[in-house]
């Protein structure tokens, strides 16, 4: 049996009463769902085109559809065939090492007796979506419907497990913008708004599905699981929102960062030039006393080469003190 | 008792006749409210799970509203369970000291003969608008929609104060960022904004179901209270431009902050540059009286080095002149 | 009698019937206005909560629109309280003196047989209005809708003058921002935007009762006012786009007016540079002859020293010439 | 005959039957038009209050339209008043001297038997509309709508060219920012960027209009005219594009001109101070050289001056060619 | 026979049964046309006037839309003449050489029984998108839909190629801005948000005709193809998602270069500046010991040259270590 069928069940009353199918008998395993509220659900990881394509035909899925979950890299959508419903989701999760938000796919075959998940990439795995689904026998009774809403939910937990990650990221990157170090924000500020327009990507285009799901009025899928998409909806909008906010506090972040830069190019060169100014004084001291003229009482002084260091030093040390009340040093 | 009931009381024509009811008695209470247009109200303070799982099957409530109660930080938003109505409302308040603007939640379930108050976090007490409803007695006839009316009118007038606060503060920001003074006022606007999309995510959302209740066609909900949640969606709405117009004043302020580090920068780079030359004419005369020419007659007059050193004053005040008029100094 | 009442009468077929009537008369005078077609007209002017309470009496008004017109600082806006239209419009006025924009409010209640305009604020006397309204008195036979045209076609006429004052304000910072002369703009267009601000709070919100008005289906104000009402309701929409025109007028001046600057700061550092540039190639010159070297044949020269002063001359010569040349000074 | 009707006939069958009609003549006029079918254009020219008094008199014209038509400087609409059509178009043409855009105004009052038009403002003449008009008997069967439609077309096709003007102002600014000359070009993107804003006003209102000719759902315009009217639509939806796009360019490159500025003044410094290190350097050098010191064999050399002379030279070579490798020269 | 004419053939159930016929042959091809599913698909490429007027006569087209396809730079739109649609699409192709986007234009015209596409530009050849379709009989057995399906197909997939392209583009010039070199981005963030803007204008309008066909709600489009639209209207939404992300990613990455402008800056500032201290510090000691006073011990030591050069090195290598420290060198 290919590894490609990640498990795939018949449901009766919200219970397993076949187990682990082999691909080839998929064909008969849709007559055992006979009774009324019996259904079949094929889980697929990353399948081949000739895999897809047994699926098909045993299903009867549209071939605009099956060739959606075959490629990936769909935008979030929900389209009807016939009788049956295709749903495309993206997955989002967090990668801590590099700071970057990973995106993986999963697209949904929905019939009355029947639900195909179509799983691509690694992070998106539905294996505790489906023991904890299988756990809760009297949700499971919903038939399909109940295992799009378990995808879902588990789909938009993960996005807000996602905004709060990218949340601290967030608020570590505001930390060091406003820090008195001479820090470099701007790649990060630049990584964060990516990442941000990649969760854009996979939460916008969801809303509309959800909305409609939670409004009952999606052919296939049950009423009573309306109350249960307006949570998802509500927590997409959560979602949704959060990335807005975000963007857009980053984007003020990254102008208060440039504020930031001028503010200490502006001190780093009033320091600049305290610092001149404390040598070219004494410069000029020693120049006026280097000059070649035959009467200048101070040169024959005996204590003269020690008043003009001193003058030398007072003068650095009284700009010293004026730079310092000014605040240039 | 459990301190998470706050107050709990059944309403009779305006009045209380039941008072403090303990929890275990939540399920006569009902009971009581037997004559049309009688209701309970019960006010709850950051509950347990247990507690509010007493309360749902006493009133029937759904269990998806009552974790959405239970865990906060939900988005405002009106949404129906049956015969009962869920809506979600955050309280606004400023604390002077940090310049923050801080978030409650207020939960309600609405039904016919009753009301539940479900309060998150400290700021948001509703003890003073019992009693102010308590004193109105005729209001309170409406039943739970005068609750419902009381609870988002004191809401909203909080939203005005916070806007009141936010606003002496951005006077105070713009007064800053014009003043002579060197100021760094980009922390100081990054936050206030900050706060104002605080505010704007308790504000925004609460519109449409006070538009809602304005247009008087949400069952549960008095046809009489329409004109006085269009008074609330009045102000609502006024903070909600209020919102805008503080958010974009500070990103004004910001690019005039901008601009001030940039004139100030250009002020002290010929301050500097003034403070340079004042020092390296008077080096160069130096520097000439410094040369070993066999036959410089400067050398050897008797007036040589006071003659110098008048140069020197003279160069220099001429430059302070100059500098001070062309606006350098 | 109250200096509060600026003016009351009773019209019949677009005549004053009856004067300057007296708080105390109110009751009574409804009823002379007996025929159809008759109605009164109530100008109060900064009323007590008492006096307004007698309108409230005499007139049955709304408690809550009463309250809105006591207190002022309303939004614009149109709503209906039974058969009582009540309107609230924001009129402007331009102050030279400060180039500020001031906002005055009138708030209108509308009955089939009566109207009463309740001022606030100075700058928006309505004295002019009603006798321009007697003197047309086929216009006046229309009834309270035609006061409430007299009203808003006058504030929409206000907000036409302050966009031109406020058009030359800005014509005005656009002549400074790109004059050759060192201004400091950024204060003043900051002003500009926060006038500008304050006027869309005032415009924008009563463009939907304008155009309600305009479409004839508000009941209460009579058919025949629609055309009428379209004008006004043009005029507001020119009002909103000046408004939108000026404000991102400003912004690109605002935008230009950091590019001089930066532009102001390049030229000044090159000018700086060619300064020093000028002062150190003679200090050059003139060490090179403050050498001890024993076998040094220039200072032997008679005209050594002259010679060195012509070379320090055509060395600061060469180099103004080259800067100029460049630019630079 | 006043020079301010600028041409008026009588059309029948696409044919011209009563040549320029005098002023006192138009009452009659219409009585000429007798047969189905026919119709007078009336071409006015910045008439005179008492003019158009005449002609309002004459075809029963809207007061309120007639002091629009009068007053000129509306905003492009269309509003019907009875069975009369009133329409404000906006003329925009291009003055290639100082790169201005210019507008005209033309209202248009369009009855089922009479087209006015008014025409305010040099640059929009429509003697060559009316003459191509009269060269295509077939199109002028159709009426007043033809008339309408060949304005319309005239108008538009007017944006197009001064769409073309600009577009070629924005490449010639955009060739100045990224020349590698030292320009400063904010006022010019700051001017166009103001002529822009004009023709925004013009083209963007007009849209509603022509939209709704498109449709063929407006009274007075002939159902047969929809498809050209769709045609003019579409062309102008094409300049409403262009509008749009060229302002964002002109944003775009204002930003990469202050990008511009600050690379050259950071080129700028680095020259200046490569340039001040030339100098320095061998001045230390000199300062060496000029201490006096009784033991410095250097200074007893036969060859001290020029070895001194050689090591200034040099330093500065080695200077200068590192400061190339730097690319800081 | 003209070149104009690619090619032009009759297909019935699917296939070609009459080839490459001449345009004189094209009125009577249409009779050949005459079992129902029957169609024409006659191929233009940048026709003369006098060839398409032929066309015109030939299939009853409008004029207005012939002018359109005679003119091309039309805007992509979707029109209804009567029985025939009239589609204009853009393609666009990816130019490596110059990192341009260019653009052609289809336009097509669809009947019952025939196709006529009329292409523009070197870079939309139709030829493979025949041949394919010629290779999958069943597809064209649903008509002229199918023709349309193919053309709009190609097209879009086209876009898909150019977003890549310039995805790569944008991945270049984002690590070329947060490199360490210093790059001059500017210009080639200018050119890519001009391409794009570019790329928009092709894409967004055409995203309205590709909705409705998906809609099956077009007479003319066949309703079995709507599934296929929706993939292309799909995909179209993808593209226009890419098209807003880049652009804004695009303005983000501008962002980071300015502030990288000025990092840049500020270090070089710094660098010169510790520069400039290395050669002040010793010209200062140079000066102290060029002063002419006759009690100075140093300069009678016999080590007093080697001690003062010494000092000069010590200092130097003292703020060198420091500045090295302080990270400005």
């Amino acid at each position: 049996m290919s590894a490609v069928i990640v498990d795939s069940a018949v449901y009766r009353r919200g219970k397993r009463i076949v187990d682990d199918l082999a691909p080839s008998e998929l064909g008969q395993v849709r007559k055992l769902a006979c009774e009324p509220g019996d259904f079949v659900w094929v889980g697929l990881h990353d399948p081949t085109e000739a895999e897809l394509a047994t699926v098909e035909e045993q299903f009867g899925l549209h071939p605009l559809a099956v060739e959606d979950a075959f490629n990936a890299h769909q935008r979030p959508k929900l389209e009807r065939y016939g009788d049956t419903l295709f749903l495309t989701v993206k997955s989002l999760w967090y990668v801590d090492a590099d700071d970057a938000v990973e995106t993986g796919e999963i697209n949904m075959f929905v019939g009355d007796d029947f639900i195909i998940t179509v799983r691509h990439g690694s992070g998106s795995e539905l294996h505790t979506a489906r023991r904890d689904l299988e756990a809760r026998a009297k949700v499971l009774t919903h038939g399909p419907s109940a295992v799009v809403y378990a995808v879902c939910d588990r789909v938009v937990d993960g996005y807000l497990a996602v905004m709060d990650s990218l949340e601290e990221d967030v608020d570590e990157v505001e930390t060091s913008v406003f820090s008195a170090e001479r820090t470099n924000d701007s790649a990060r500020i630049y990584t964060l708004k990516r990442e941000i327009a990649e969760a854009r990507r996979a939460v916008m285009p969801l809303r509309e599905p959800m909305r409609r799901f939670a409004s009952g009025a999606v052919p296939g899928i049950h009423q009573d699981a309306a109350p249960f998409f307006r949570d998802v909806s509500d927590h997409l909008t959560k979602v949704a929102e959060m990335v807005d906010g975000l963007d857009q506090l980053l984007s003020t972040a990254f102008d208060a960062h440039l504020a930031q830069i001028q503010v200490t190019q502006n001190e780093d060169m009033r320091k600049i030039s305290a610092g001149v100014g404390l040598v070219v004084v004494p410069t000029l001291i020693a120049g006026v006393y280097g000059m070649n003229f035959e009467h200048m009482p101070e040169l024959r002084w005996g204590l003269g080469y020690p008043f003009a260091l001193a003058l030398m030093v007072l003068s650095v040390t009284g700009l010293w003190i004026w730079f310092k009340r000014s605040g240039w040093l």
